[in-house]
């Protein structure tokens, strides 16, 4: 058995190609990522800079930010969770690395929504558990439903949700959340959430995993929300169960989180009105899409609900969508991600755009693209 | 196939126990973990200072910090390699996830030397691949040699090799580790080399097994001799033909580590003064442990060439090393880690000291241990 091969992140890629063209002089836009293009809120970074001058620190777990993410569930979705059930960790990455080490083992296999975020895929990939990729089209905007869960045969081990998801934005119904959850339980499988964009949402706010299935995992971090994705701070909340299982892998995998990084997410939680400025201007660059998005001939999409990403159907326009972000940024300076990095069967007819960036930017960016995007739909080189 | 069950750092419950008698008024001297006891180096702390007020920071890996690590392996060993092949790492325990996770497959297993670093044994656990632990005794100050691998039936896929190592501090030869590399090339072996305590020697620096194996994986960080632990980087060298995979592992199972160290851990090279100096403590530290041993009755042990640890043969003092030091704490004040921690056959008979403390903490401690131990080996309660 050779060592699985894992695919690279093509936006990647793109965003080499865009540094390039920066350092030529290019005037570059990006918007090829998901994070926030803000820094940490002000007072974090007050917080960091205290604690450089007066703790020299060590290898630590915070038990105030254990105790501040319980009382977060409390406050924000009206649910208990006890300190002792959350794993700080170097990210949402490496708590989705916990989660699947501890509830799974090779030649498992766990379902999963395609398209959706890669690293749900190469993670299982890389630990050797099989992924049972749910097609999610329009017709669910582009999300799970427990139906399609149920109609898998053989049936997973496991299900991975995520909502607001990547690279859709799209947020599951209480409902359908409800309805997983009933399954899962019902079928003995384990369920993983991801709610790292909780927090950023345009209509209703996403309802925790947790408020229906007390027993799931849930991935959570710094680095959307709060603003602070190079800090490198995420959780995991366990059940009962699982704590020995999932502390002794952070303890032997990892060690914990940056120290720095912990006290000053701490101080993050008592920054609301600055971090509410940010989501303000999220849904101010979400309407400017939406409104653009007619003007640019792409009409096939799921209007997202929450996160910073549109995910638009581009098939009348190319089947190679890593080609067509290159051109894109060739001629427009405009940096996107290919929807092959979140669907390897489908990805080649999407393009993600990420609309974390300032309102100017985003701005500057669909004059650009519109008329470019406008050109090819009435061209002669439709397709590229 | 249950998950593997990952055995709990026993150190940890004894840190706990420590902190519990501190919070109660007592005076309490950590010697439990391998860590500094000094902050990062000034430097490191002003550049991190004017990071935060400067730049907002993103998902980042640094070019200069690859390029300045490279330089590191020309001044320090006279030997090349390419930025290309250095891996940002949150840490050395993800360095060795990747490291692990891009050579091996479950079925698969690994060589190493007990006693050991804990987390070789459950990080290969794991990930379901094997460990043929190697006993190593005073013979060969507890190293691993070539003919000891070289004597394994079925031979393993792997070797991991640590020096100077954890428990013991002893650095392998020259010549041991041209004997190992020879071997690994000669039957397609792949080595791992944890090099996280170089810089921390007190005889011959160490040398780096990239000088007789140019193909392999090192594992090394800016926790020990930059003085970073809490900081949590550290990198990966791996050979050309692993950069795809292991790069591919890096943006799917972490995400770059954190920007501010990255920053923080460029300017700490050009700290060597101050770093110089924490040596210079350890190497005072190291010698009023090799003074106080006879008096402490610690005999059987191996002098430590380097890193910051003795780790001392207690058989004639107990069976149960965890009970011993839960004692040698109650009744001293002194925290220090069972040898089941490194050696889950013979650890019992052990235990680990770090003096990575202030010499006047180490000094406090040896006061307050000779007389506790002359008194273990002299009257009726010679074995807990």
């Amino acid at each position: 058995m050779p060592v699985p091969a894992i695919d690279p992140f093509h936006a990647i890629a793109i965003s080499a190609l865009a540094h390039q063209l920066e350092s030529q002089g290019r005037s570059i836009i990006h918007l090829e990522f998901g994070q926030p293009s803000t820094p940490a809120p002000q007072g974090a970074i007050k917080r960091a800079h205290h604690v450089l001058d007066t703790d020299p620190m060590g290898y630590w777990e915070s038990e105030a930010l254990k105790q501040r993410i319980a009382t977060h569930y409390v406050e924000q979705y009206g649910i208990t969770v006890a300190p002792e059930r959350i794993i700080l960790t170097c990210g949402a990455s490496a708590a989705l690395v916990l989660a699947i080490s501890s509830c799974f083992v090779p030649g498992q296999s766990v379902a999963l929504a395609r398209p959706g975020y890669v690293a749900y895929r190469n993670t299982l990939r890389a630990l050797h558990v099989g992924a049972q990729e749910i097609p999610c089209g329009p017709e669910t905007r582009f999300g799970l439903t427990a139906q399609a869960i149920g109609a898998l045969d053989p049936a997973p081990a496991g299900v991975i949700v995520a909502s607001p998801a990547n690279p859709t934005g799209t947020i599951l119904s209480p409902d359908t959340l409800r309805d997983i959850a009933a399954l899962c339980h019902q079928r003995g499988m384990v369920l993983i959430s991801d709610e790292i964009y909780h927090g950023l949402s345009y209509g209703q706010p996403a309802k925790s995993m947790l408020e229906f299935a007390p027993d799931a995992l849930v991935v959570n971090s710094f680095s959307k929300y709060f603003s602070m994705a190079p800090w490198r701070l995420g959780w995991l909340v366990v059940p009962d169960h699982l704590i020995g299982a999932a502390r002794a892998r952070m303890g032997n995998l990892f060690l914990p989180p940056s120290a720095l990084s912990q006290h000053a997410a701490l101080a993050a939680f008592d920054c609301n009105a600055e971090l509410q400025a940010h989501v303000a201007t999220y849904r101010r660059n979400r309407d400017l899409f939406l409104e653009a998005l007619p003007a640019m001939g792409l009409n096939r999409l799921a209007p997202p609900d929450g996160a910073f990403y549109i995910y638009a159907d581009i098939r009348h326009l190319t089947d190679d969508s890593l080609a067509f972000c290159r051109q894109l940024l060739l001629d427009t300076g405009v940096a996107c991600a290919p929807g092959i990095d979140f669907d390897p069967v489908d990805g080649r007819h999407f393009i993600r755009f990420s609309f974390a960036a300032s309102t100017a930017l985003v701005k500057e960016a669909l004059a650009r693209m519109i008329p470019w995007f406008a050109a090819r739909q009435t061209g002669g080189n439709a397709k590229t």
